[in-house]
This record gives C-alpha cells, structure tokens and sequence, in this order.
C-alpha cells in the first residue's frame, strides 16, 4: 500500500467528495477511480480496499479536528477564551472540510459502531475539551458541571449547525449562509456554555 | 388514496422501520410491502405513490413532535419550568419514536431541501420554543438573548444526543443506554440553558 503520490492524492479528494455525496455503499470504487483519473485497481494498489480508502479518508478527516482542537487548547488563558478558541476551532474546520457533515451523517445513518479509524481522534477530542474544562474548574473559573457534559454541550451544538444549517434556515425563513451567521452562532454557543458552566458567584441566592 | 385501514397501517410501520434502516433511496417498495403482508400495488392504492408514503411517514413524526412540543409549552409556569418541560418532551419523543433519529440522518445525508411534509411541523416547534422564551423575557426571567438562537442550543442537544449516543458512548466508554442516562442529560441541557438564558441579577459585574 502506498498512500502516497499524486495518484494516491487523487483517489483520496474523490473518495472524500463521493462518500460525502453518496455514502459509503453508493459510492463505487468505479466512480472514485474515474473520478481520480486513475485504473480501477488503483483503489486496491493504494489502500488495499475499498474499506480501507474509506478508513484513510475518515482517519484524516478527524486527526485534522483533533489537531485543531488540541492547538486551539494549548494556549493558556481564561477559561472562558479558551473555550471560545474551541468552538472558533471547530467552525473554521466544518469552513475547510465541507464533506465532513455529510460524511458523518452518512455513517450515522447507516448505523452500525463508528468506523475504527475515527476513534482515537474522538477520544483525543474528548480528552482535549474535558481538560479545558477541569483547568477552568481548578482555578475557580468553572462550576462543578459534569466535564464529560459540557464537552457534549459544546460539540453537539457546533457540529449540529454545520449538518442542520440548510433545514434550519429553510424551516425558519433565516439565511444562516456565510461566516457572518457562522460567527454569530458560534458566538453564541461560546456565550451560552460560559454562562452556563461559570461558577456561581459568592452569596448569589440562586 | 386511503391512508386508513389495517393496510396502511402496516404499511406505514413497515415504511418508517425500512425507511430508518435503509433510507428512502434503498427502501424498495417490494421490501415494504412484502414487510406489511401487503400485495406490490398497495403502496400505489393507499399513498399514490412510494414518495408520499415517505412524506406521510415524515408528516405524522414530527406532526407528534410538534403536538408535544405545543403541549409541552401549553402549561403555564416559571421559564425555567417550561424549559424543563420542552426538554422532556423531545426526549420522550425520541423514547417512542426510534426511528426517527436515522431517519433524519438519512434525509441529511441525502441532501437537497427538507422534505416537505416536515416544514410546518418544523416552522411550529420554532414558534413554541421561541414562544416559551419571548414569555420569559416578557417577565424579566430571562435575558435578551436571541429566541431563535436558543431554541437552537435546545433543540440542537437534544437532537444530537439521541444521533449520537451510541457513537459517544464508544468513543467516551461511558454507558448512555437506558431512561437514567437520558434523563441526567436532558437535566443538564435545562440547567445549562436556563443558566446560559436567565435575566444576569441587578448590579452582577460580570
């Protein structure tokens, strides 16, 4: 297997556009290979099998938000501007990674446990957020909210937008297109989960 | 067309559980008919055709969305209370209904515009959710934040929790099977969003 070189390259731009348009089932290693510009044994020359391309695509696909996600956690700061790097840092990857939403609704829907290769990136994110969060605890910032659920605050409402954003705006008149309405929400979801994870402020009945 | 009958009933849970197995594309009327005991024209007697089958599987989901949702909001009460009541409501929904999730991730993954079936339903959980928090600053309980933005953070959750539980759950080793997980995280989406939404107290410097 070679996932390298120009041909490799190829194969993997076509597979992430044809998984993200038609799913993993429908999109024949036919199409990715005409599509790529290359014989039809190049799949398997590549990657091995059509599985395994697919494993490639998903497996960059969430190194690249883990990544993004750890870099946006490394610099220190309050907890609530680190938070906001966070939410910034998932948006500006669904900005650079348009098949993505599709390609995960296309794994959800087809149910079945997620594919190996998005594991360890998941668990990384999870290991990312959740430590923002303690930190946030340990200095006081942060109340005593679940870390495991305010990761889940942050994430489902981010990724949420990027796979709803069309039926949103179609269901509410909204045009929610554009990295103006992007920026707002994701303001938004970054002032919510601040308000609502800060510690209480001595002496406030509440 | 005769959408009654123990024919189209049949038919209808057939559909919804194919539909949610498969999608629209590769739910065959042979597969759905032959799944009700039903003879291959009955989809065409009873729905006209294998699309407005689908529109009427869709229509009557979230038509029962849309009912508890209003009921949900119906009762008078504290904002946070009423909150705590569309927070419920949806994850009952979901409870009953355990199609619905793949569904919708089936016509995400697919593409193109919502179905149409969905869209008043859809434009009225709009109306109540953001209804509930319109009367919640009307009283001072709630703060200026945007309704329609936190109806997002609401629906949003919720919706994303009963997609994704499974993938969660693998990726955080943590179980989320079960009314006890669901209900600690519907507590938690209250909470949240009645903290991330109340009026901030008189004289509070943050």
């Amino acid at each position: 297997m070679n996932h390298s070189g120009a041909t490799a390259g190829r194969l993997l731009r076509s597979a992430r556009r044809l998984f993200a348009a038609r799913g993993y089932d429908q999109a024949s290693v036919r199409a990715i290979t005409r599509a790529a510009r290359a014989n039809l044994g190049a799949v398997t020359y590549h990657f091995g099998s059509k599985w395994n391309l697919y494993a490639t695509v998903v497996d960059h696909m969430f190194a690249t938000l883990a990544d993004r996600l750890a870099g946006a956690a490394a610099a220190p700061g309050p907890a609530a501007d680190r938070i906001a790097r966070l939410v910034e840092a998932m948006f500006a990857f669904f900005a650079d990674y348009p098949e993505a939403p599709r390609i995960m609704m296309h794994a959800l829907a087809r149910g079945g446990p997620p594919p190996e290769a998005a594991l360890p990136h998941l668990r990384r994110n999870l290991t990312t957020i959740t430590g923002v969060i303690r930190d946030g605890q340990a200095t006081g910032e942060l109340r005593a909210v679940d870390p495991f659920l305010a990761t889940f605050t942050l994430l489902s409402q981010s990724i949420w937008f990027v796979v709803a954003r069309r039926v949103i705006a179609t269901a509410s008149g909204r045009s929610l297109d554009g990295t103006a309405a992007a920026a707002a929400v994701a303001r938004h979801i970054t002032d919510g989960a601040v308000r609502a994870f800060r510690a209480d402020p001595q002496g406030d009945p509440r």
